[in-house]
């Protein structure tokens, strides 16, 4: 156990470094990098580029021949926190107990620095030291993930959720593509990144498909016994959120949660004792409290 | 001169074809596919997709190999004209006569689409039937060119120097970026598509940067005489711009537009010619009235 949580503070530190090294090239649009460096660099679990350089081990390859592609998945996930976070879309003010990015730096600077960041992250996967068909992989499935069917087309099904009660059907429809599609992103990109085979690509896909099923389900889990906790009722529900708590109550997903996580580190049998961080960080999500 | 508008025809129906057929696949997230939609085939000159293919065409390739560069770059100017007419930042209800896409669809989803657009080009780049090497330098140079040293750093640029007068280097600081940088996109990725060679990146480049930047000049002194036409005055100007006409008045900004396009078909001199539409095209944009 202690082992793999050194690593994971290991991929941790990459990633942040890697990260500090973007952006800070002298430029006369500064007001732009400063923007696009308040947001990513705002800490965060870093899972995703985590997930990355962790497939890329396992397939045998230098986790930080991933770091491009775990930076570019990253990336992704902070413009959509930002643009998230406009007035006209969910209006908030705080993330992570800072200011959000236009409340800092008004909401122009904030459609623009998401716009930089998503732009460059398809940039940064060909800084990648890959064979080209490699890139081109990378950039595919980062595209796909993060597009139209995939994280955006998420976003979109969700506002047109927003007010009525969906079906479980719609409710993982939603949940797929929202936050799944970029956890599948981070895990295949991992492979792609070792020059892995097909069946990796599979159990990669299989991995994170149940591995952000379950982190949703605990995410909305946490939502409500925090909601509850603050307002000191026994439960809280949010009757406007489409969740899994609101489908099925608490129980049956905490059941739900241990199901997936149990199927994510079943896909990764094949490889043995070499999976042992990346079944433990299944587990660690699991029981996390925040 | 007539074999030159035919080709012009040719190439505005390819990508006007190539682009009727995006985004039609029958999805729960119709509504973003509506609103990408809406933007995408709302007409406009085409330029930068005629320009991609008209470059594969000169080095030796095929028109239709490079239909789907040029789809790309129309994405993402369209995801441009789309953010840029949000109430944060242009605040404009028209364009192209048409109300805009937030007029229409609600802010929240025309920032998703201009996310989906955006994303979906890189993508796109990904279908082109060329080697991986060619797909990997596309996505670099238009990632490079429409990011944060690109297109949105000269946004940025642009909205820092409002209310107050710059300088010639300043002003083409920010025209090179906000428009300039993309119609070079256009240009090299026609030369890659074709697989071509340094000398005629280099061309291109050249062609691109001139083509750009009377293109830009000609809009200022565009937009200064319809303002004069409409407001019954001898001249207008739009105090809060920067523009090349604040700058150098009427006169001298239709020398440096006949200048920068005798630079741009001069860099096309070596090509003979097979260069004819691409310099009958530059002088079109001389002498264009909107």
């Amino acid at each position: 156990m202690m082992e793999n949580k050194e690593l994971l503070s290991v991929y941790v530190r990459n990633i942040e470094d890697y990260l500090q090294a973007c952006f800070t090239e002298e430029l006369p649009q500064k007001a732009l990098y400063e923007s696009m460096r308040y947001s990513l660099l705002a800490g965060g679990k870093r899972l995703r580029p985590v997930l990355t350089q962790a497939f890329c081990a396992l397939c045998g390859g230098a986790p930080e021949t991933a770091l491009p592609l775990g930076a570019a998945v990253e990336m992704i996930h902070t413009y959509s926190l930002i643009h998230d976070d406009l007035p006209c879309m969910d209006d908030d003010d705080f993330r992570r107990g800072k200011p959000t990015n236009h409340k800092v730096f008004g909401e122009a600077l904030a459609v623009l620095a998401g716009d930089g960041l998503l732009t460059h992250a398809f940039a940064r996967i060909t800084m990648a030291k890959l064979p080209a068909e490699g890139v081109v992989a990378a950039v595919r499935t980062l595209a796909d993930c993060a597009g139209e069917d995939g994280m955006v087309g998420g976003q979109v099904l969700d506002m047109a959720a927003e007010e009525r009660q969906c079906t479980e059907e719609e409710v993982r429809a939603i949940q797929s593509r929202k936050t799944g599609a970029l956890i599948r992103a981070a895990c295949l990109m991992g492979v792609i990144a070792a020059g892995g085979d097909e069946a990796q690509m599979t159990a990669a896909g299989t991995y994170a498909d149940c591995l952000g099923l379950a982190f949703q389900i605990r995410d909305d889990i946490l939502d409500v016994v925090g909601d509850a906790a603050l307002l000191g009722k026994a439960t809280g529900t949010d009757a406007h959120k489409n969740t899994f708590v609101r489908l099925y109550g608490i129980e049956r997903c905490k059941e739900m949660v241990a199901e997936q996580t149990r199927s994510a580190i079943e896909a990764l049998a094949p490889y043995g004792a070499s999976a042992d961080f990346l079944i433990s960080l299944a587990q660690s999500l699991v029981d996390r409290e925040m």
